[in-house]
């Protein structure tokens, strides 16, 4: 997979691509990532990239112009040009697992109040991360490749993508490493009690507990067992006791 | 305000820190950004920040000690240790606006497969960005960070925090700037007719389409006038005919 960023801040993903898993999936030529800035296709001696908005307003708007000819300089017949804006359906994980089979995503992040609209003649996809105001489209960019990279196949192991949030639309159970004891608190019995059955039961009703407590919305979505249902029922009985 | 950054990747903070808005709030001594790295915490000479889990799985959990005592370290009387986590409720641009009155926040990134379950005894408040799955938490603090900060009064102008996304639970209209043609796409007639009631009406209508288009259950929480739900009735009509 080709990952190219259409931003006027390419040294904000320096550091981001030589750390960690994406420096590892970068190295091992999983994935190549490419930064492209904005500014190089301006045509003025100032290189301008934004100026006021037409009907007037607060802020300035990206010029379509250097955008629209960027686009143009890397698009090739199997890119998919997204936008990142929070004017567009939110992400999520299945989203994700959907563009890790691209070819060549194009991320073009936007900036200040926003882009020319007719920039979006252009695009093929907008995504945005979530219901909050960012200062440009660069974080939002980090998240989506961040989300994607993780899924291409060997980048990291199998078996932790299958064990985690949303993969159930259930969140995911706590985790405990050594010691067993830390300022006074013990890791729960059951997970060094080698008893593998009791285990997977503890850490199931564990994940259900969680997204109860915080994402019951999921909960609708979610694959239940009668097990896991009648655990449900005792949990609300009991709260409501 | 003061954001402290938990984490075992303070590099990747570098030039977020020293680009943009992000560049002129610190400057500008609106925001005080500190980035700790947690393995400065461990006490064993190989500085081992994680471990296989209790109970058997894939991946490795980050050790509780040197989390906790980095926040030891650093949290104060005022302070506000959040985990960025997609075990949470998700953020929105409300929890953004409470968040950017605390003095200062703790922001704990994990790696891997996440902390000792034990650290949540030091937490005060858990986010999720959304129903994804990053590599870690650095992505999600530049994301809470980002919309924090941009809503400090100075930051940016106040102007632009009231006319976008979120702010009435619709979306923004589309932008527009010069020239008023690009590649034959003409800016919209009524942006350049200079009669303000009608270019905020059109504002109106468009903000109205994107939400329809994107986020039809936003449209639920949004205060509409008379004149949205008709003519949001028109275009359900027009599309059915």
């Amino acid at each position: 997979m080709k990952i190219t960023i259409l931003t006027l801040f390419p040294e904000l993903f320096a550091p981001y691509i030589t750390t960690s898993i994406i420096k590892k999936a970068v190295l091992q030529s999983y994935v190549v990532i490419e930064c492209i800035n904005i500014r190089d296709f301006t045509l003025d001696k100032h290189q301008r990239v934004d100026d006021t908005p037409f009907g007037g307003g607060a802020g300035l708007v990206m010029k379509a112009q250097p955008i629209m000819d960027a686009i143009d300089h890397v698009r090739q017949a199997n890119s998919h040009v997204i936008y990142l804006t929070p004017v567009a359906p939110v992400y999520t994980q299945s989203k994700a697992k959907e563009l890790s089979h691209y070819e060549h995503l194009i991320l073009l992040c936007g900036h200040y109040e926003g882009i020319d609209e007719r920039v979006l003649s252009m695009v093929d996809d907008v995504i945005s991360i979530g219901d909050y105001i960012l200062t440009g489209g660069e974080v939002a960019a980090m998240v989506v490749m961040d989300s994607i990279i993780r899924l291409i196949p060997g980048v990291i192991s199998s078996q932790s993508i299958v064990s985690e949030s949303f993969e159930e639309h259930l969140l995911e159970y706590p985790q405990y490493t050594r010691p067993e004891e830390v300022r006074g608190l013990r890791v729960p019995e059951v997970l060094i009690s080698g008893h593998h059955a009791n285990i997977e039961a503890y850490r199931q009703q564990q994940s259900l507990l969680k997204t109860m407590k915080y994402r019951p919305d999921l909960l609708k979505k979610a694959k239940l067992s009668e097990k896991d249902k009648k655990f449900i029922q005792k949990m609300v009985n009991d709260v409501e006791k």
